[in-house]
């Protein structure tokens, strides 16, 4: 069984391995034959350093349940799944904050095998069915989508708001798309024109970020991981306004937070969201998520695909398994 | 007349200047004749570039109202005063965040000259009578309690919160004066133990910063303003917990943001507050300040009190003006 490893002693590099055995489900457990996973900018982060992580890289995919002891009825069917593996006992899971459990395991990021390869396990209660009418191409966005509909429930907009979404890569691309029905105006800015005409033509309003700037924007979310995308993002919000910071980056970042203080700014860390929106966003199409996709490859080529995934111009590169 | 007068063009240098006229108070505005001020660190901070201000220094007084044409009945009524004067008129005022109006001027520390003197200007709106009980000596704390209480207006406590205030300063031991009868445990984090006893001679647990650390607070108040501060504060706070940024100080800091995005951790700046609650909490006693004052100066040794204040032992230092 053929799965695509991270060994932080040697850092920087992934290779193809091809010796794995096939995981059993633990109790609560599903095992997933992997039809297509997604490459996410954390991935090349794991590879910079970001965590200390070690194993079968991968958290985006869309696969079929091939094993569930416990929920025999599953089998067959045609699933997503949230990446946090939680232990349901601990005081963060007990106070209703189960993906922050203190125990928890990451699908390809923390303690838990990931799905760039055949299989993969997971807690049936991660899995969520995918609509027949929803793609595979589509379904492997679930998991980045629904990080974007997390904005949401920890800032839920009346409508009213005027929204900076920063970065025009995958995931500002997505938070775009999500955000863009909610707020009273967004916009999207950015660098890669070629990126950039993604979203307008999904009728976001884009800009490129070297033009003039305007500034008092309601929310401002961060999606560029560069190191001076909190300060332009401080610079840029309303006094009393929020910034939400969604990528996570190895290393520091410098901020004149001063400014935050004086102008009372809410900075909000977010990571990962809600399944259901995210499937049903897809199954209306209120959200496309497809023209994101750059480059594809087969599970053999998986090496490359990781190397094209962290050069500046590519988008989703997504990894056909078996599907 | 005399006043502590700061000029941007000779940086870190203040000057008692008697050359001063009486100033004349403008349509809606009162003129108070200074008994008792206070140094803050901002007032040190803009010495060493913070904001680039220029004029009379000092934001927190108690006062005797001198001249007030449109409201002679409030001759003679001893007042503190809120620092921002506002427009009304701007998106900020209209949107109901009066003190981030736009166009404000801000005492002693945005266009407006301050207290450090022996008369100064502000709106009669910003004023707010002093109760007879309470005296000089701890109205003039009620600008500093009042930016405390911001806290629990921004981020209202429900009373089950473990809390840990960094940093033993003046702002940090109001800040825990505050929030100790509103949490459900607090504990005040500092280095000078002589600083440390004052907060437990009020019932306050302390611990010295070096001891080994606690961690998992649902709120972190960073009063340090150290360049390390938030780093520490997100080490501390929970998943999903709340980072208060008090303290305003001049140049960026840096700090492991990618860790507020994991734990969606919330920070939050928090400016100045509102008078009433300061004012009750020092008529009803739940809070008193006046072990805070450190050394008490008269106006015309104003330039040594500023040198005072800018010494890591000092505490609250207090210039005497006309009481």
């Amino acid at each position: 069984v053929r799965g695509l490893s991270y060994d932080p002693d040697t850092p920087g590099t992934v290779s193809l391995r091809s010796d794995l055995s096939i995981p059993e489900p633990i109790s609560g457990e599903a095992r997933i034959r992997v039809r297509l996973a997604g490459i996410c900018r954390t991935d090349i982060e794991i590879l910079r350093g970001y965590v200390p992580f070690r194993g079968i890289l991968g958290h985006e995919f869309v696969g079929v349940v091939d094993a569930a002891p416990e929920n025999v009825d599953l089998l067959g069917t045609r699933v997503v799944g949230e990446i946090n593996a939680v232990c349901g006992a601990c005081c963060a899971c007990r106070a209703g904050r189960a993906h922050h459990c203190e125990a928890r395991t990451v699908l390809g990021i923390a303690g838990r095998d990931g799905c760039l390869a055949e299989y993969l396990t997971l807690p049936v209660a991660n899995l969520h069915r995918v609509p027949e009418c929803v793609p595979d191409e589509a379904a492997v966005f679930v998991e980045p989508i629904a990080a974007a509909c997390r904005i949401l429930e920890q800032r839920p907009f009346r409508g009213d708001e005027r929204v900076l979404v920063m970065g025009e890569g995958k995931l500002g691309l997505l938070v775009a798309m999500v955000l863009a029905r909610h707020a009273k105006e967004l916009v999207l800015s950015g660098r890669h024109a070629e990126k950039l005409a993604i979203a307008e033509r999904a009728g976001i309003h884009t800009v490129v970020s070297d033009a003039p700037r305007s500034t008092g924007f309601d929310v401002v979310v961060e999606c560029t991981g560069r190191p001076g995308g909190l300060t332009e993002a401080l610079s840029r919000v309303r006094p009393m306004g929020t910034v939400v910071l969604k990528s996570t980056v190895a290393g520091d970042t410098t901020a004149p937070m001063s400014a935050a203080v004086v102008n009372e700014v809410l900075v909000l860390g977010s990571r990962c969201g809600p399944f259901p929106p995210a499937i049903e966003a897809l199954e209306r199409g209120t959200v496309d998520p497809t023209p994101l996709i750059s480059d594809r490859f087969v599970l053999a080529d998986a090496v490359a695909a990781i190397e094209r995934a962290g050069e500046p111009g590519a988008l989703k590169v997504l990894v056909e398994v078996s599907c």
